[in-house]
């Protein structure tokens, strides 16, 4: 009997007979699991985790002996040993896998002005002040007075707990890190104060660390959220954390993957400095992801009318969700604008200048959702479309992530289908942009008509096991030998995708009264949005015509815009004003979005 | 063998052979350790806890069967089956009594304004506000500034965590509890918001619960400071802090007391409150005590100069010192003098309202350490003495707390010696007002000199094992078939304690350069202020002559004060200007203590 296995946060999935292993489906799939001893079951380095209650085999004593106890409870086998007797979904944690997914952490930057929110002032306490009688936190609040902070105040207990011990064992000298009048972190003379800024994707974590004394930024970071293992979308997350009461749950696994990017962030860095340095953090993600980390309910997010608990920008310590910076410090969240438009969206704008945009401006980031801000006549309407993951490769039979082995681009021209891969190497599957490429080509050359039906008499149209099909790579030119191949229901799911945003993108014109002739500027961010090709997406329609229409990819500007908001209290003042200056407009209940949607489902002949 | 047991908080040791149990000690020290099966192994009441490592017999099946694991892991026994083969500190729980140590709840209150910190306003969310895509906490922020709140702000993430659900279960009604602008609380509709203070002393906590929405007081409690087992005077205890690493043990033990006096409060009440109603504490206390609740490090504060971490009045979250009160709801702190003049005399000042004192005023707060303030001339002056436990019973022979069986008052005639026991019966020892009875009626009727000698021909004088002594009570007439006797070392005691706090109080008339006549009001607070016999004060020399000067002995004002300072924005800001006031004077350091203090230990003829 033939069972699915779905390899998360890869994306992958294969079906393999009962009784092979993990490590045999990996392989099956492509997937460079490592496994040093090569499946000798000695290295006990293909560690994967089976997510539910699914039906495995027994744990081996060699599996006892080389997986510690909390991660063996928490699910953790070795792939080569474990056979389960079931469909089921599998973590592979990033340290396991020879190749990592591509993420996007670089992104377009502006000069800005190098004016972060935390400041900090080195005080030196005079022998005769030693001696005073006064306590250590009035004698530094007067120091503090003397340079212009005019109500000292502490963040946290812990600052005043820290004070003594400081202050004596740095001969009564210290570094005292403000946010306005706040004393948020104390540290010995002349260390650097680090910042931290994360966008937290619904697929992927961006970080960057920045020395807040200086403004440079000193390292950046990419790795997978890993409540992939949770559901890949939103939804099937918020779903999950409602029905099975699991909110704290997903809250420690992101915020643990938080942690986990401060220390990575650090280790690159020069003189390796400790996460305890990192006096503020600024995360963006989109309003579900908001409400993820900071522990609030989520119930009334997934369901009409998609109310948020909080909107507004908030500061709240790091202890208080648990992050492992230092004590006392602060972490700023950036506004959402609705239920389904969160702060990374208003990250994404603020990067890409909206406050300083004259031109008539259509900014998009595409994603499993798709965030679309449409500024015109000095008003700027904002939707969220469901464009569902099949531009990150899911939902596609041979879809898969951006990582090593993924067909990202693809030309068909008389001489055949032409393909180039991710890092080169034969090919595993094809991710959102290959899929985006291939569906164009299909359309310009006739493998597919306007409806998306394929044409069965065309040269490249063959029939597969579910139908008509394009296969795109012959098993014998693949990686794991299995025909590489687009079918009718990848092209639907396309079309699914591609009309959601168009309607989005019709329906904030129609909202602000004007003709798509009069956008000027197209900007688009986010990893997908990063490496399609235009002309692909205009081929398909997922744009209107972009004749005349300066576009401009961005790549991952919610990241870079948390790191300007860490930067720049002014930028970061700005953030606010966009959020309350957007209107927001709620498509699934708007009157005219079916009809929209229905049309932009075709494909269009420019 | 003769081994002594040392029952605490009660403060009573006893001396008995090895192989008696700890139910026979108690029972020969005359305490009333609950046996209702008497002594038959069976009720599982006599419960205390072995303090230290003591070597004692292994715990019997029946005490594993009635003593729960987390209570016997933490050192509890059944007295009644209990050996100990070596001098050993016995904590005797208060539910382990048979009666209670009397703790000073009560005090003089003048008729303050009514305008706490805590406000509320009720908010109702109409139909259309609902239908608002507005986050839940926008909605609540637009509401309360129609109600004049300009800035609102959480004091905590979980006030944003608590907001949706609430909203959702009482038809987006909700009452909102704010300081200043900050929400602290979300209650539904009609809730009473409940404020708690607590005067931690370092022997004795007592307690008041009020509503908020009223002014009323709604309860009072009393308790031991479950601390005195860990050391019955402050410097023990920080002794024991620093050595033993165990700062945040002790911590942990006060909030524990403090969130049980929470329960105990509100118990008392109609209509059950439930400490989630607590929506802000004011807490006072010495400055140790003050540090070891918010465990700031006390190192520093245990060696001269006697440096506080903090002394400005602070507000904190409940839940960064682990009250369970209401989540997001604040502590208040008032202000610290000095590293031995704490909160609570600040506290003791506001409810003696020094703040609209003109006369000149002497303000004296007898303890372990005895706090005093002369107010004289615009100016006041503050010190601390250590007059050490004698006068709350300890290191005195036969001394006790002030519990039942306490002898509490003493009048020598040519009859011979009359006394009074604390609730009448048969007595056990004698308590700090009746010691310093006996010493004053020893002095006025010849039995010692003024040097404290007893004088071996009187007739009240005979030998004892350790010299000569004042039998106050045969053996036949007490509860516990011992004679209860004051002995020279007694004396001694007793002249330390006094010769510290005159010294205290002729320094500070010296500092302030003022004579004694000029004083003309003396307030006297704590229980052992409130218990004396002003009489026999003055006889011993505590005080300088008191002829022509008012007397006023005015209870537990620190408690009163931390009530008062929880009803009254502008009193709490009273006590912070009254903590800038004062003026410290360290008497450990000044040049004429020795002098004073010597002159003072005698006792001087009026």
């Amino acid at each position: 009997m033939s069972i699915t296995i779905d390899f998360q946060p890869i994306g992958k999935k294969v079906n393999i007979q009962i009784g092979q292993t993990l490590l045999q489906a990996a392989q099956t799939a492509g997937i460079g699991l490592t496994a040093t001893c090569g499946g000798q079951k000695s290295c006990g380095a293909c560690l994967v985790r089976l997510i539910g209650h699914s039906d495995a085999n027994e744990l081996s004593d060699n599996e006892i002996e080389l997986i510690p106890k909390p991660k063996r409870d928490a699910g953790f086998r070795l792939a080569c040993q474990t056979i389960v007797k079931e469909s089921t979904v599998v973590e592979v944690p990033p340290e396991s896998l020879t190749t990592l997914q591509r993420t996007q952490i670089e992104g377009d930057e502006e000069n800005i002005g190098f004016d972060p929110q935390i400041q900090y002032v080195d005080i030196e306490l005079s022998k005769a002040v030693q001696k005073d009688l006064k306590s250590d936190w009035e004698k530094v609040q007067l120091q503090l007075r003397e340079r212009d902070v005019s109500n000292p105040q502490v963040s946290s207990l812990i600052i005043l707990k820290h004070l003594p011990l400081i202050l004596r064992e740095n001969n009564w000298s210290v570094r005292v890190a403000l946010s306005n009048d706040i004393v948020v972190g104390l540290f010995p003379p002349n260390t650097p104060l680090l910042g931290m800024a994360v966008d937290v994707g619904t697929t992927k974590i961006a970080g960057y660390l920045v020395d807040l004394c200086t403004g440079k930024t000193l390292s950046r970071h990419g790795t997978m959220n890993p409540q992939m293992s949770y559901g890949e979308d939103l939804m099937a997350r918020i779903t999950y954390m409602v029905n099975e009461n699991q909110g704290e749950n997903l809250q420690h696994v992101i915020v643990d993957a938080i942690n986990e990017m401060a220390i990575k962030l650090c280790q690159t860095v020069e003189n390796n400095p400790s996460p305890s340095q990192i006096v503020e953090t600024v995360l963006v993600g989109n309003t579900a992801m908001h409400h993820i980390l900071l522990g609030l309910p989520v119930k009334q997010l997934g369901v009409a009318p998609f109310l948020s608990a909080v909107s507004t920008p908030l500061d709240i310590l790091s202890s208080e969700i648990g992050l492992k910076v230092s004590e006392g410090s602060m972490v700023h969240l950036l506004p959402n604008i609705a239920g389904f438009v969160g702060a990374d969206h208003v990250s994404m704008l603020l990067a890409a200048g909206i406050q300083k945009t004259l031109d008539t401006t259509l900014f998009i980031d595409i994603g499993t959702n798709t965030e679309i801000t449409l500024f015109a006549n000095g008003q700027a309407l904002s939707c969220s479309c469901a464009s569902g993951p099949a531009f990150e490769g899911a939902h596609i039979k041979d879809g898969m992530r951006a990582a090593d082995g993924a067909i990202e681009k693809i030309r068909i021209d008389p001489t055949g289908i032409h393909y180039q891969t991710i890092n080169g190497g034969n090919p595993i599957g094809i991710c959102g942009s290959g899929i985006l490429d291939a569906v164009a080509q299909m359309l310009q050359s006739g493998v597919i008509n306007r409806l998306g039906s394929l044409n069965a008499d065309h040269t490249l149209v063959s029939k597969g096991e579910k139908g008509l099909e394009m296969i795109v790579v012959k098993a014998s030119q693949t990686k794991h030998q299995h025909d590489i191949v687009i079918n009718r229901k990848d092209i639907s799911e396309i079309q699914l995708a591609k009309g959601a945003i168009r309607a989005g993108i019709e329906l904030l014109l129609k909202e602000a009264l004007i003709h798509w002739r009069n956008v000027k500027k197209v900007i688009i961010a986010g990893a997908f949005g990063t490496f399609i090709d235009i002309k692909s997406a205009e081929t398909i329609g997922l744009f209107p015509p972009l004749a005349g229409v300066e576009v401009k990819q961005v790549g991952n500007a919610a990241g870079i815009g948390a790191k300007i908001a860490l930067l720049s209290r002014l930028k970061r003042k700005e953030a606010a004003q966009i959020a309350d200056f957007i209107e927001y407009v709620e498509l699934s209940t708007h009157k005219g979005f079916t009809n929209e949607f229905t049309k932009a489902m075709y494909f269009s002949t420019l």
